[in-house]
């Protein structure tokens, strides 16, 4: 900027009222600084700028996988877009050191707002971001210990329903294949699950399968399900990705067992017969995200709140296939 | 850290080594920093850190759209993550306008480096960023007109190799259905096909079908590939979303055509048949794509490559279909 304002033949202020769009600064001496900064290739660091102002216009998103099919960050980034501010993502993989490296990134960089995927139970490192002012919105799963707010889908009624469903349709032997419950949001379905299992009296052993989202225990969990004295005659799994899964291993039998999956893709209308589901409202959950976040960057004083964004049961077939006889 | 000077009755210069790590400072003056950091819950920004260094530790990607699924993005993460270096993303939904957006602003944070998946035929903006140091790889497509480091897939060998293969199965009457030629991409697919067509002989006006991935748009070019005197007997698709939007589109019909995709996807194996597809070597993109903007990095001077990626074609079922008789 020294140079710029001695090629201009300026003050080292004017140009700054230049560069910063102040309307006080004649159009002469305006086009002066324009034409010294294209001569010298001057380039804005955003960073200083940033600093004095206090605000980046720029929001973090720490979520599972960015690579991956995920309608909830791009409801987030449509909704960022719209209050024209740019979203930044990075993947977490669901580990907890990398989650922490992220965050703490994003706070050294001092975005001005953080969406977080949250995973793992111990979110202490937290604490002295948020004490430092981090307005911080956890999506999908809570900030477990902490007063943070946080938007989630109401993933027991989504299980209910399922059940319900298989229920109405005759079934009485319904299997879960679900994911790692060190994930909260499959903690809270699988316990779902087992509530709706005690509620109707069936064998729960052969029935519930959680763990990671791995091929061979999956496969596992299908042949678990459907053999032994009283196989299960209906699946419901935990994700998309467990329904493609489930869905693979079934092979032929996935016309004669009922499948529903917890959230809706492209993929369930691919199927024969199509995937009935329990859909996420994906648009909702990022867009109060997005509004929950900017309520506390313009006010950190802002009452703690924890929306629950309601799930809906979309029947294409797959759910309505009566128990093989 | 002019209170955490005062608080620990030290230097300021002191408490910026410990800060900093500095090993020459003693164990004892090392506690009484950090004791002091606590008690005063002061953060380091890193954005002063950046500007002292000239380094942030961090690469920017811009990518069509984050929250889908992009085999290249996920490669690109792990060998950034391999070689210490965390990335940062950004959506550019293939608009020419945000795509300059999203990079200028990485270039005025300062990231070490950017890969980008270039949308649009006029990236003067790149020019004075460039000149201006940005250490930048395109992947997927060229930065068409600047000279630029780039990794492509061989688009022209993809098409050839399904074109070829159908042919070798019976098919003389071949369409292609593929993406807005824009893209970079697709305008290679389309013009490797049409190549295709005229080494063949075969007309191309009825088979060869690009725009827009658009449901509507595409149910048209099926309906309009399949119809008529003379109806294709097989078809190739420009992307996944297509191979999908495709089979939805076939329906019932998806047993009697042949259908080679561009790109593999997990959906390959859940259909039956079971999706033959031209397969992008993504691993190798993505980490051919790192190493080359770290030698950039590293020495800027490096002199500018485009390294072509070879592409594999899988068969499994759906592009061995003979002709419908």
């Amino acid at each position: 900027m020294v140079d710029v304002a001695r090629e201009a033949g300026v003050a080292l202020r004017t140009v700054s009222r230049v560069v910063n769009q102040d309307s006080t600064v004649g159009p002469e001496l305006v086009q002066r600084v324009r034409a010294a900064i294209a001569d010298l290739g001057y380039r804005p660091d955003e960073r200083a700028r940033h600093l004095r102002l206090g605000v980046t216009g720029t929001l973090g998103a720490a979520v599972r996988q960015l690579s991956h099919v995920n309608p909830v960050l791009r409801a987030v980034e449509r909704a960022a877009r719209a209050a024209d501010l740019m979203v930044l993502a990075a993947s977490t993989e669901d580990d907890e050191n990398l989650e922490r490296h992220v965050v703490e990134s994003m706070c050294r960089r001092r975005f001005d707002g953080i969406v977080l995927e949250p995973i793992g139970d111990d979110h202490g490192y937290l604490v002295p971001e948020l004490a430092a002012g981090l307005s911080l919105v956890a999506v999908d799963r809570p900030v477990l210990g902490l007063d943070v707010d946080c938007v989630l889908s109401d993933n027991r009624s989504g299980i209910e329903k399922a059940y319900r469903h298989l229920v109405r349709h005759g079934h009485d032997r319904i299997a879960y294949i679900g994911d790692d419950e060190r994930i909260y949001t499959a903690r809270e379905r699988a316990m779902a699950f087992r509530g709706c299992v005690a509620a109707h009296g069936g064998p729960l052993d052969t029935m519930l399968h959680t763990g990671q989202v791995e091929s061979g225990r999956i496969r596992e969990a299908v042949r678990a399900a459907l053999s032994g004295a009283a196989p299960a005659t209906a699946i419901v799994t935990g994700n998309a990705q467990l329904s493609v899964e489930v869905l693979r291993h079934l092979g032929a039998d996935a016309v004669d067992v009922a499948l529903i999956g917890f959230d809706d893709s492209e993929l369930a209308t691919l199927l024969r017969p199509d995937l009935t589901v329990v859909a996420q409202d994906t648009d909702a959950i990022g867009s109060t995200a997005i509004d929950m976040l900017r309520a506390r960057i313009a006010d950190p004083a802002t009452e703690v709140r924890t929306v629950t964004v309601p799930v809906e049961l979309i029947t294409r077939g797959s759910g309505e296939i009566p128990p093989a006889t």
